[in-house]
Parts: structure tokens; sequence; C-alpha cells
């Protein structure tokens, strides 16, 4: 099973991490980061490179893509061969999927029309431009169109995934490995939970994702 | 401030980027991958390549030290160049810190001596061969030496510690921004609450981790 994951300029790197973790304990899986051209690609801190092993043509009918977001989102949001490739890729894949601001890529190459599907918090309602029902929940499944909310969301939607693909005992075996049994010491990862206060500096901060 | 994040040859690597996509937050960040030689480190599934920007020659006195765990800990446990360059890192550090089995590296060069640490709960069990009191929380202070338990722990990690250095207030805008809302779909991520089967396949099947 072959898992395919794009990088580009400015991704942000849990988006894509965290989902992978999960993912590479797949049963055969083989996991190959795809970048337009293959080598480092540096994300959006500017201060971490994750290698593209293959370039976009080396690459032809991976059975699951994956998406992340990340600020760099805003310059795949034109046609060119990263569209091309996600289209053609989707026509051959078992699973479609992005984490955070990737759905957002995934509505422009038109892969997302008439779907239900999520992104980051501050993104989401961008989706709509591209005939795309945004819906408020973390991981939304719509046939084989996975999308997860904002970054860390990657984590939760891999390991639905993995239960569906492999059965509910590989999923928590993944979650056992990963000890992921989330602590977190504040209350503030989503804006229904955070301080309003820190919810509305975000919002007068961001700046707009989608330019085109 | 300077956090300089530890690379080597199969670690595991959502221990690192799970606290470095939180630390890379704090007010003037700079974020330094470190590795015994600069360039493309491979982690454990031999799929990922993250870039080691700097030597450890490099990085004299990074202000955070943190220090993922994986498979590959157990080539990190003689002593040697890392160790060495960890002692003397932790003579300057305000924090010196370990996801995983990371903390089995910080005790073996001995960081942890006489100190509480935590570590994957497969891994917990060998802190004790260096004088290490380990306890089963998902996150533990002692002084500035700070420890998680197995790989997504690292995320829970780094916001307590954004919470110290930074206030509470910088820690909940890093959540938030991660949207960091864990839902994860089933409750099987600590040998507390994962089917018994499971876990004790995986202890069964788990290699001792420490040789030296």
């Amino acid at each position: 099973m072959q898992i395919a994951i794009l990088l580009y300029h400015r991704f942000t790197a849990l988006d894509a991490i965290g989902p992978y973790e999960v993912l590479r304990m797949l049963p055969q899986a083989e996991v190959v980061f795809v970048g337009e051209q293959a080598g480092p690609v540096t994300n959006d801190h500017g201060s971490l490179q994750l290698v593209a092993e293959a370039a976009l043509s080396d690459v032809r009918s991976p059975d699951i893509v994956l998406v992340p977001g990340g600020p760099g989102q805003n310059d795949q949001m034109t046609d060119g061969p990263v569209h091309e490739w996600l289209r053609a890729a989707d026509t051959t894949s078992t699973w479609t999927t992005s984490v955070c601001t990737g759905s957002l890529i995934l509505a422009a190459a038109g892969l997302l029309t008439g779907r239900r599907a999520t992104s980051h918090w501050l993104a989401r309602e961008h989706l709509c431009r591209f005939g795309v029902e945004a819906t408020s929940q973390r991981v939304v499944f719509d046939g084989k169109h996975v999308t997860a909310a904002g970054v860390s969301a990657g984590i939760d939607m891999a390991l639905a995934l993995v239960g569906r693909i492999a059965g509910d005992a590989a999923a928590q075996a993944s979650q056992l490995m990963l000890e992921y049994d989330p602590q977190p010491p504040y209350d503030a990862g989503s804006p229904a939970t955070a301080p309003p206060q820190l919810r509305e500096r975000l919002q007068r901060s961001f700046r707009p994702v989608v330019t085109s």
C-alpha cells in the first residue's frame, strides 16, 4: 500500500508527520514524501527541512494521498502540476486525504466539489468558495475523501483511517505505540473552548488564506 | 532563545516534530536541528529524512535541548560525542528535555541521576538502571530536566514548557493555532486503558531497548 505525502514550500510539519507516524504502521505500508521536485522542502517556520524523495512524476498511483496544510497552501491554489497530479492520483486512490488547510488545495483542484469537508478553524469558511460544505467536525469522511481540522487533527484522522483499512485492533496498536493518551495542560485547542480574547486576537491577526 | 533538537539515525519523527511545532512559537525562538554531522538524518521507519542543519560542534550553548526517542536510541547509549555534547549543553541550558526513549539517552549521559523522569511505557523500567526514579506521569518536571512519555506526549510537554517560559496565554495560543483539541477515536493510548491482549502482545514483541 503506497502512501504519498505531498510536500511544498512552507507546509506545516506536524500536518504531515502526525498522520505519517500512524499510517506508516499499516501492514505493507510504503510511504513516499513527494514534492514538485525531489529534494529538501522547507517548512512554514523556515527552520525545518524534510526531504521529498520523489518528484510528482515518480508517483503515479498511490493508494493513499495526504495533503498537509500550512501558510504555503496559498501558493498552491492555482492550477498547475500539483493540481494535475492530485486529480490524476485521485482517479485511482483508495483514499484522498488532507490535514488543516490542505483541504483548500484539494478543493481548489476540484476534488471536494459537492462534498462535506473540514479545515483549520481559521480557514474553514473559505471552503464554500469551492462548492464544499464546510463542517466543524474534527475528522470528516465523505466517501474516500477524508479531511481533518487544524494541524494536530491529522493524528485523529489517521487513526480513524487505519481503523477503516485494517480494523480497530490495528488502529489501537498504533495508538498504544504512539502512547497517544493526550493530556493537554490547557483546554484551549478549539475556538469553542479557548478564551474568547485569544480567539478574537488570532482571527484579527490571521491573514486571508485564499487569494485566488 | 535557541532550541536545539537532536537528530540521530532511526529517531522517531513525531517525538521531534510534536514539540517542535509548539516550541517554535515561543517569542524569539530560533530552532536548530542538530546531528553528529550536518545533513539528512533517516528515521526509524527508513522512509523519512529530516535535515540536521548543524553539527554538534556548531551548537554550543542552546537554551533548550530536546532529545527525541526512537529505536535508534539504543545506538546512543555509550559515551561519545553525543553524550559529551549533551553534558556540555546541560551545564548552560535553561531546560534539558526529552520525549519517549530520549530520556534513556539523557540518563546514560548521566544527566538524570537521582532525578524523577519518564519514558515510553515499554521502556520506562530501564531508567532505574541509571539511578533514575521512573514515574508513569505523562510529563515530568524535575527542576530544569523535563521528560515526556511516549511519542505524542512531547506535544503535552511542550505546551507545559511554553506555559512556564512565556505564560499560560502563550501556551494557549500555540494550542489553538495547532487546533490541539484531541479526539482519539479509540481509548487505547495508555497501557492502563488499552485492551490487555494488545498490551501484552506489544510487551512480548518489543525488543530490549537498552543493551549497554
